[in-house]
């Protein structure tokens, strides 16, 4: 078991305060490993950066086209969204177009990312719902499959349909048998798999293509749909919606809980998935910045670049007190 | 350079998702290491966990007991405190007694971290006030003493006579000579140490005694004060007031940002100073639980500590979907 390697640096003052280290791969789709910092065999639970993973079933199945959705509703599938009025109104649309309610949902309510929406409703003495939770894109997209596939309502159960289709995609995907699952923040499984597994499936997103067959087609347009509607996967502020605006549409990305981040590369026919053994977001969003400009898809003068990758850390009257760098391997 | 070592694991289902590396060093007061963990070396900065330091010469100048300071004030300029009601309407009669207002502060205004006057401040359309910031108790305590002092209203500058003498206490104090100095969350000068250092600090305080000379007298003071009023030195619910009333009055513990953690232990006359290198509070809470336990001075099947060191992961619908524990060198 190699160790993970310093990947970020936090600095106060000339001083070195904190320090993230993790595991990085960079692989093709035949499972080529391009670079690697740290251990690319480490198993690894990817969280919300599985969820193109999760989403490719819905589309496979013919029950998108056959329901209509459009690209935005394939970016919600895959996003974790700030539970702004843009997201929260495209979901509950989804919903009612499919019959379904809040209650349907199995995702746990919480409270909006979205500041204005979230003292709107402080203000109002408004209970957050289910469908404010980051994940409700990919419930939808549980809940449309779901009609499809039959099962019943627990459409969150390992061996419910819906599930069970998720996970053979994401083995397939992956190449990997996964060693076992554990229950994301919104109660769906999530499934363990090696960092190199998880790269693998990225660059088969990578060099998937439109009209391809059936896995390929579903992956394409997932990952399409990713780049043309950043705002929808994460929100205003965040850094997979700055970030892919950044790369000017040439790069799906993804974050997931605990400091993962996956990216997408279709120029390069490259997947990415880097992991923060300390489960930091902070860290993980600065060491996926320096990944992406060491393989020459995002500007370092950019300034999400410099927003995420180099950020000034100020203090509550605003001063600067520090700064966040990546760590020497990722410079 | 000795490298972290892992302190605190992040498990989700049976999959070891995170881990949280440190050094710790426990010490008597003659400097002597009883044990420590990763590299007592290290140079850090104690943040917050440096306020009874910070606060001795507030004491030993006499200005204290000339203000009529009793142990409540004392405790909240050692405190990081809530920004509850019992911490600002008590910091704000301070500052009323010694005739300063919320602008004579230099800490920026910080968002309540008290959940029924946050909500009632957002609903009040009130913005936060610098009596709020959790470090209000330690600016009071610094106004108090630059009246003493002279040097006029930048008390937070390097070489204002409030920091030269805060200086001066806590390189005698940790028997170091300070390599610099970063600027804190709330302004003020942190200077840096060793781990060693800082452990050694901490154990001058555990032997203190009441009586003694100024410095063991101060020490003493704000040591007992911390320890009478655990609930100003953080608030309801946090782990600093949670674990000083599980270890029944007998220990004063101070956390600070990025990880910081120190424990003061009389009867034993040994310091504790813990920094988790990734800077993750979550990490510091579950490794200073656990040398508590190790050192005999918490009970493991108090509900503090279970909270603390072995708390359940819920999700947002409240499922239990891991756990914190203790790495095996601190079982």
């Amino acid at each position: 078991m190699v160790a993970p390697v310093p990947m970020v640096e936090i600095l106060r003052g000339d001083f070195l305060e904190s320090v993230h280290s993790g595991h990085a791969v960079v692989c093709r789709a035949d499972g080529e490993i391009v670079e690697a910092w740290g251990d690319p065999h480490a198993v690894v639970l990817p969280r919300s950066s599985s969820k193109m993973l999760q989403a490719l079933p819905l589309v496979e199945s013919g029950v998108a086209d056959a329901r209509g959705l459009t690209g935005e509703h394939l970016a919600l599938a895959c996003a974790s969204h700030n539970g702004a009025p843009i997201h929260v109104e495209k979901v509950n649309a989804w919903l009612k177009d499919i019959g379904c309610g809040d209650d349907d949902f199995r995702c746990g309510p919480q409270e909006s990312r979205d500041d204005a929406l979230r003292l709107e409703m402080i203000r109002a003495h408004q209970e957050p719902c289910r469908v404010h939770n980051n994940c409700s894109g990919k419930h939808a997209g549980f809940l449309t499959l779901s009609q499809h596939l039959g099962g019943g309502a627990e459409y969150c159960q390992i061996d419910h349909p819906v599930q069970q289709a998720c996970l053979s995609a994401f083995e397939e995907v992956t190449g990997d048998t996964s060693p076992g699952f554990g229950i994301d923040g919104c109660s769906a499984p999530n499934h363990a798999v090696t960092l190199h597994g998880m790269a693998r499936a990225m660059a088969f997103f990578a060099a998937a293509e439109e009209g391809g067959d059936t896995r390929q087609d579903a992956a394409a347009r997932l990952r399409n749909a990713m780049m043309t509607y950043p705002e929808l996967v994460a929100g205003e502020g965040r850094a997979c919606t700055e970030l892919m605006r950044a790369c000017g549409g040439r790069v799906a990305l993804k974050t997931g809980a605990e400091a993962f981040f996956i990216a997408i590369i279709p120029e390069k026919k490259l997947g990415v998935a880097l992991k923060i053994a300390d489960g930091t977001t902070r860290g993980a969003e600065a060491a996926i910045a320096a990944v992406l400009v060491k393989l020459g898809v995002l500007d370092p003068a950019h300034p999400a670049a410099q927003k995420f990758m180099t950020p000034k850390i100020r203090n509550w009257d605003g001063l600067v007190t520090g700064a966040i760098r990546p760590a020497e391997i990722l410079r």
